[in-house]
């Protein structure tokens, strides 16, 4: 077994202090990862505080979070042919699944009909095993289910958060084709709502963000939004209906969705990727009129986050981050449920 | 000008008595119909009782309603290309539109930024003349906004209900890919639900009826439906979870929605076609995990609709109906409303 040092909380109350504990050895098809960063989602934050019990997503305690992971290949078994020793190794939020369902088949591991086995709070697929995640120093995995880098990224901090937030924004932008001659807009400017324009931007769209904060307007353009539109004021948002391909939005506080319903242009989609804790009313007449969709998105599987990470190095797209040491975990949190943060915090593992 | 006969309801009581008016005549690109049937829509129903005034699209009275229209062409214009006298003709829920913008110039006619002149309760794009719809024996059209029905269909009454109840339905089962080995499901059987089943067997798909009425288990069967399913009873529709590609919701009366989109599998869509009164309450967690879709439908555009003929034509696919004659259309309401008809009234106008 290998010993593993990591940054645990044991209950709800979401304290973080060292804690070691022990990881698998390396099998013929594991590769042993040092890890060098490892970003802070808000999942992470739910989890920690078990905020989620109440949709049967109870947290496994002691958690070490961590689904936003990158650092160096230091060991390879045996049958292992992607990844030598040296090499640049990713692994988002999750670490195995059946390989059998038509899901896991079909590249959608996400959604792995006997359920994935998730980077923390989760278990290994023998159902016994808990999963630890990415605020350690190390951590062993299957080939299958580790996510290259290129070498050409240079510093690494800004790739962590790519394989969450990254793909969480990236694969329904893809899957709603945006592009050259498309516009889209992106609801939120956090976490997630600046990789979608980073991304929306590098793949050729024209983008737009929607914020209530017009003091991020400035960062929108930086990251490379083309219009920033303040939400706060209703006639802001009139002279836009109809006028979108995609609209993402990224907000997971509770927020009236129909507005943005109107600024769907003919088959436009909105994609939700936050989870608001109450539903949204709907009116079938404002689907209808313009053949509109409502749809959902949850990360990504092995194969796009692949393409994700590929895109991003060809694009030099990073996330905007926030290097902070194992100390400032608890600190962290607070300001990033106070959108206090531009955009990510990752953790520094190596220099722990 | 040239004299018509049809039949007419002059306020919101919806009793209907013949009335004559006037056409235009046949322009150079226009073509003369002699109709020989008109379906009844639930659209027609709602307009002659004005119950759409509160969103926005009030009744002009004296109404000539109709939208389900097919007949033979008794005169061409001089420009004609397309049809020529003794040939089948269709009109849908449009008679033009501007041709300029980009939802006209893709051939997504029914949503024209400066609105389509709908076939009655509308006006042409002069936005002066009114529009009189197929309870009449003639319609004057220009030869671009007609469809040709082949030859090979036979009887015309089974075709008239194309025009709406199919290309509603055809519309959305295309576009989200309904055939060989996608599972298709269909809420309501009733107008638009019956040729639902009837296109999406045909295309080649396994198709689920859910109804509230057990007593059309057998229909559904007849009508080329592979399972039935009654949903008062939640627990049928638990071991459905997950499973369908496409659900197709035709009901316009007020009902949850929850169940059918845990009924989508992978990237499964919701279609809705029906306005019920309510709006939904929809959860993102429940479009999240699956990566799912709510998308609304309505009509086609030409090119889809001819499309939708041509298959019709192919597979043998026409509406089942029950003809009546003019007198009878007040009564044939009432029978609609409490969903008495198996599957559409057609009035046959040529022995009115």
């Amino acid at each position: 077994m290998i010993q593993t040092k990591g940054y645990a909380t044991h209950d709800s109350n979401a304290k973080f202090s060292e804690w070691e504990f022990e990881r698998r050895d390396v099998g013929p098809n594991d590769i042993l990862i040092d890890i060098e960063y490892a970003g802070i989602c808000h999942s992470d934050i739910h989890t920690a505080k078990n905020e989620w019990e109440g949709v049967g997503m109870g947290t496994m305690y002691p958690l070490v979070p961590g689904h936003e992971i990158v650092g160096r290949v230091t060991q390879v078994g045996d049958g292992v042919t992607k990844f030598k020793v040296g090499d640049i190794a990713g692994i988002g939020c999750f670490v195995d699944s059946c390989r059998e369902c038509k899901p896991c088949v079909e590249g959608f591991q996400q959604f792995c009909q006997k359920m994935a086995a998730y980077t923390y709070s989760g278990t290994y697929m023998d159902r016994v095993t808990p999963t630890y995640g990415g605020y350690s120093d190390k951590y062993v995995i299957d080939e299958g289910y580790a996510l290259k880098v290129s070498d050409s990224v240079g510093d690494l901090a800004g790739v962590a958060p790519l394989m969450c937030a990254g793909i969480t924004t990236y694969s329904p932008l893809r899957r709603f084709g945006a592009g050259p001659g498309k516009k889209v807009g992106i609801v939120g400017l956090g976490g997630l709502g600046h990789m979608g324009v980073k991304l929306a931007a590098a793949m050729g769209a024209e983008v737009t963000v929607f914020s209530t904060s017009p003091s991020k307007e400035a960062d929108a353009s930086a990251l490379g939004a083309h219009h920033f539109v303040v939400t706060k004021d209703p006639a802001n948002l009139e002279p836009l209906a109809g006028t979108f391909d995609i609209i993402l939005d990224t907000v997971s506080a509770d927020h009236d969705i129909n507005p943005y319903i109107a600024m769907l242009g003919l088959r436009g989609t909105l994609v939700v990727v936050g989870v608001p804790p109450s539903p949204n009313s709907v009116h079938s007449f404002g689907l209808i009129f313009g053949n509109k969709s409502i749809a959902g998105s949850l990360i990504g599987g092995i194969p796009e986050t692949q393409e994700m990470l590929d895109f991003c190095a060809e694009h030099g797209v990073k996330s905007e981050v926030e290097i902070i040491k194992p100390d400032y975990i608890e600190t962290a949190y607070d300001r990033t449920v106070k959108s206090d943060v531009r955009y990510r915090f990752v953790i520094d593992m190596q220099n722990a």
